[in-house]
């Protein structure tokens, strides 16, 4: 299956993660309940982390849990790994195989804590050493450019956050996103004819904050993955504490904006930018005020809840980062120098 | 007082902050100690983000105390934040000012927690609403480009490690890093000649692991804040996991590669790179096997102790940013777009 094929199957994969998942899902929620959990400790690499960046702000906002993000070297290089006592510790990978993030997991069962892994093996080494497993089931991803593991793996997350309150309002919402991924795919054609600008685009920074912080890494890293476009991630608050200074006249700026508490700060930043440094902006958005500052704008669709917009945000940057990758005349199916599991200690 | 001369006033800086801090900061320790701390909440933006990078590796290696990196939205626009139990709240700041940072830390506060401050200015809200102050007391820095409360945020944090456990041997550690920092200073000259190779360079990406990763970053922020060229950070793991397909032939990799535990996992990355991409290195080193595939290779002191090396191995970094900004015809004191203080919600 291709790239292409993987970016439009993932309306099937997430219907069916929600309709054969959530049962599993809420008796393993259910079970972490019963537990003094106080913090999530978190191993990710790649995709799996950007993912982990959706955790900290879902579950940090809806189920009040602090995410600390692993530093894997710790537990495989220096081995010295810090106490985990009362931590839930979770290994988010697409393969299950790479030997760092399997080492955090086998630490927290070592101490004794809770582990969890969502991955798409439920054979691999990362499953097998986790109490709790969440399988993706999206069937084998064979581009080496991740993207229906990602949106399930966000999807996966948002799921957990839901069974985790039993908040049937927010279960509603979650049974809406396969149609509104839909509903961004029919941006296809649209994203095609506007990639054709920036096929000689060297560099550009991606803008996200709040939830999307994710969905800027994960931007960023699909340009650089498939395209070769050095694309730097930041939240909109980051970048202000310095990187923004490598702005000059026409610099591109792609920002994922759509309606939320963070959109006003959002909205901020960008007319500055565009009045003070004159940026050239490329916007993922659903409200008409922002849209129209871009040379690029990309619309969504409304009556999007912000706590889901980051499975949704993705989508068109997917198809953009494919699309640039064909107009600059690069292979989408194999990125160079890079291979579908990559195994570090 | 240029950006120069606070380079170059590390040493005193440093030496200072030990003789004239290690005192509060072991009765900070001590009372920390009694309490049942379980993982370190961070809230921290730009370079003093940079440093919590830092205390992240030491304080997970050292103390086996999980780093849990704060979203500073969740509390400020958002409003959810998440609970705090066990946490020791802490906030780095040079100025003391973003009201982001500070909303962290009263939260803190007001969930009844440890809280901690460690700024330049002990007369800031942060600091007001901290229960415990370490005061970095390196004067006023009036660049723009932090460097000296970088470097003394870092021995803080080092200082905070070393008193944590009441080790004598890295107290005695911890006396040779202002000699250190002299030593590598001497690199002055022959920075500001490497430096014109990278006149035209518009873009890099600067690899660190471990302790080092806090350097990259760093290094990354000092190359865009000052000589605007893209910089991007890596671990060399996270490097593998999707970015390392930018490169092409000749594409500058920086490194930053002292003797320690990572050494052979970072030799073997950029051995790799070489030979298979053509990549052009630019590398701090205290170790000759790595110094030599660089074609720009910057000698460090050996009997460096891995966990102090960042201190060090920044001081180049920071010479070398300054350097090539001046190569490039920009005024070091005067980033554009940029205030010394940058105060975000």
């Amino acid at each position: 299956m291709s790239l292409r094929s993987e970016i439009f199957n993932q309306v099937s994969v997430i219907d069916r993660l929600l309709q054969r998942r959530m049962g599993v899902v809420q008796d393993i929620a259910a079970e972490i309940c019963k537990r003094d959990i106080q913090f999530i400790f978190l191993a990710a690499r790649g995709t799996s982390d950007n993912a982990g960046l959706y955790a900290k702000y879902l579950w940090g906002a809806f189920n009040q849990l602090p995410i600390a993000l692993a530093a894997p070297s710790l537990f495989s290089i220096y081995e010295k790994p810090p106490a985990l006592k009362n931590a839930l510790v979770l290994g988010i990978s697409q393969s299950g195989q790479s030997p760092d993030i399997v080492s955090v997991v086998a630490e927290g069962r070592r101490q004794g804590v809770s582990t969890m892994a969502i991955t798409n093996d439920p054979g691999s080494p990362l499953a097998q050493e986790a109490e709790f497993v969440i399988d993706l089931d999206t069937g084998p991803e064979k581009a080496v450019a991740a993207t229906k593991t990602y949106t399930a793996q966000l999807m996966a997350i948002a799921m957990f956050s839901v069974a985790m309150k039993g908040d049937k309002k927010r279960l509603l919402d979650l049974e809406r996103v396969p149609v509104l991924i839909q509903q961004v795919l029919e941006l296809d054609d649209t994203i095609e004819r506007v990639a054709e600008r920036y096929r000689y685009m060297q560099q550009c920074v991606v803008l996200g904050r709040g939830y999307n912080y994710s969905t800027a890494f994960e931007w960023s890293l699909k340009l650089k993955e498939l395209a070769y476009v050095v694309a730097e991630p930041y939240s909109s608050a980051d970048f202000q504490h310095g990187p923004m200074a490598i702005l000059s006249h026409g610099f591109p700026v792609f920002a994922v904006v759509p309606q939320g508490a963070v959109f006003a700060d959002m909205m901020e930043l960008l007319s500055t930018l565009v009045r003070d440094c004159s940026v050239e902006l490329l916007v993922v958005s659903n409200e008409g005020q922002v849209l129209e500052l871009a040379q690029t704008p990309l619309r969504i669709p409304t009556n999007l809840p912000e706590w889901l917009s980051p499975i949704v945000c993705i989508v068109p940057a997917q198809l953009f980062s494919f699309h640039l990758t064909q107009a600059r005349g690069f292979d989408t199916e194999k990125p160079r120098g890079l291979r579908k599991v990559t195994l570090t200690r």
